[in-house]
């Protein structure tokens, strides 16, 4: 048994992604997951910690001698809404790595497609030496759709490494050395773009957004003869079977995804073997599940080490 | 026939690499490569442009129609010493990309690295949906040795992915906001590195200095387990042999090489077909021909279109 406090999770999210984040979470900690029913009536007293989230109304009176709770959202009023909450430190999560992580995903899917990474990887299986033809990243123009703080943020990281980028959003941003479109310019935006990055939230108006239609505006006979699209921001807003076609005409050169209409994906879906495209499972950016796990569990080590606890809730305000 | 008027090559360069160069070069447009016996004898009046480095004596006499000289270096005093040198513009090689496409590369391998893009790679093709366990940049600390040009601009833009970067040079440098070693350092720069990128020179030092003793000092237990080698420098400073072993024994966790102590890799190389291992065919920064073809084609376009050429080479001060 490790020496480490146990961590009790009280989460009401989605369970199963609870359980197989919590699966690689906390080394060494002891997890007490209060939705696996094996848990119930287990004596919880002598605990410190607790991540909660909507937590049971009688878990403070269960878990008595916790020091710290740490809430598993940004919002804290189901919390402070139970009678029994004790007066000890609550941690708020603040995500700093959502971003970062984003841009990294981007980035990488950007300089992969430009640098012809699977015509290399084809060749370096048949043992084949040979140099191809190569635009650099200036010849290239990346066309960002959304616009809010991760989009911003790839924006930045895409022209510090030489990307032509443009930007688009429904309703008219002015930013800083970027030339920006809006609804009306659309297929101005769109016939410039040879990447096309999306990275919208899913509204009524994104939903099935990418699809035919919008694909076949995009820009041909760019520097690598054709466009690409790289989705890593809701599934819901691309409609598969037409990235599909348009891969297979020809529409479409690559594709990088990382959201899908229903997840996980089907394992019947072409997308999987299709030729210069990228399948990863929802994981461009930390599921917020095993963020906030990697967030308490160092929280955790620096209160033991004596740190003050960073984001603590102000009961009075009531955030 | 193409329209456009045809270039004649004259580079003292090696025959073989401005060949394969010159097959994706000058699209639709007649190349006339001095090297080619069949083009001996050849007529060469009516020609307006000539790309040369250490041309032959008589060239000027054979294209009596010149109407701009591309030289094929920054050095242009082979083509000022020919007595028959007429007085028409010579444009000097100045090669703006070298570094942006050596810093595309470098960001790539570190991203693919630290993304486990193999490991999701085998994953997509047995259509599995997993996320991995996944440390941001910040927790990768990236030791690039060589701070010259091309070490200063992959550490610049590692930095804003947000690695933790540190660097290596055989004389100490003191460079803003970078932590740096020396020669005395070698064991303290290693032991801190997980992705080890080299961008050293070729010099008696360096020659087999990527060795065995080398990568046991590296850092072990990092944030993705092993240590991973990165070489874009030169094939020379590199031991092969040493490198297969310590992949096979787990020293490394996995590479990516785009040089070699013998060029072409041998075919029956084991670097070819190792895990988590990438090789590319000297291509991390295009050849100086294919960078020095793309910008003469690019000069010629814009001298037609009226515009002023740039990098002249003054007679009286000689470059």
């Amino acid at each position: 048994m490790s020496d480490k406090s146990p961590v009790i999770v009280d989460l009401k999210f989605d369970p199963e992604t609870v359980a197989k984040s919590l699966a690689s979470a906390f080394p060494g900690r002891e997890v007490i997951n209060l939705a696996d029913p094996a848990t119930r009536g287990r004596d919880l007293s002598g605990i410190s910690y607790a991540v909660v989230w909507k937590p049971d109304g009688d878990l403070f009176e269960r878990a008595p001698d916790l020091k710290v709770i740490f809430s598993g959202g940004a919002g804290v009023d189901s919390i402070l809404s139970i009678p029994s909450l004790p007066d000890i430190p609550i941690v708020r999560f603040v995500d700093h790595t959502l971003t970062t992580r984003m841009s990294e995903w981007v980035v990488l899917q950007c300089l992969t497609h430009l640098r012809q990474c699977f015509t290399y990887a084809d060749m370096q299986a048949a043992r084949q030496w040979e140099e191809l033809a190569q635009p650099q990243a200036s010849e290239i123009t990346v066309g960002v759709m959304g616009l809010g703080v991760l989009g911003l943020d790839a924006v930045h990281k895409l022209k510090v490494m030489g990307f032509d980028v443009i930007g688009w959003s429904r309703t008219q941003k002015t930013i800083d050395s970027l030339e920006t479109f809006d609804s009306a310019g659309l297929d101005a935006f769109l016939g410039r773009t040879d990447f096309l990055v999306g990275l919208l939230p899913l509204t009524p108006e994104t939903e099935g957004f990418y699809n035919a239609g919008l694909f076949s505006r995009l820009r041909q006979g760019g520097a690598l003869g054709k466009p690409v699209f790289i989705n890593a921001g809701r599934g819901k807003s691309q409609v598969s079977g037409d990235i599909v076609a348009a891969l297979e005409k020809g529409v479409l050169g690559g594709a990088s995804l990382d959201v899908f209409e229903r997840e996980p994906l089907e394992t019947d879906s072409p997308l999987w073997g299709m030729k210069n495209v990228i399948v990863t499972p929802h994981a461009a950016a930390s599921s917020d599940e095993r963020a906030l796990f990697r967030n308490v569990e160092t929280q955790i080590a620096g209160f033991e080490r004596g740190k003050a606890l960073p984001d603590l809730v102000d009961r009075q305000r009531g955030y």
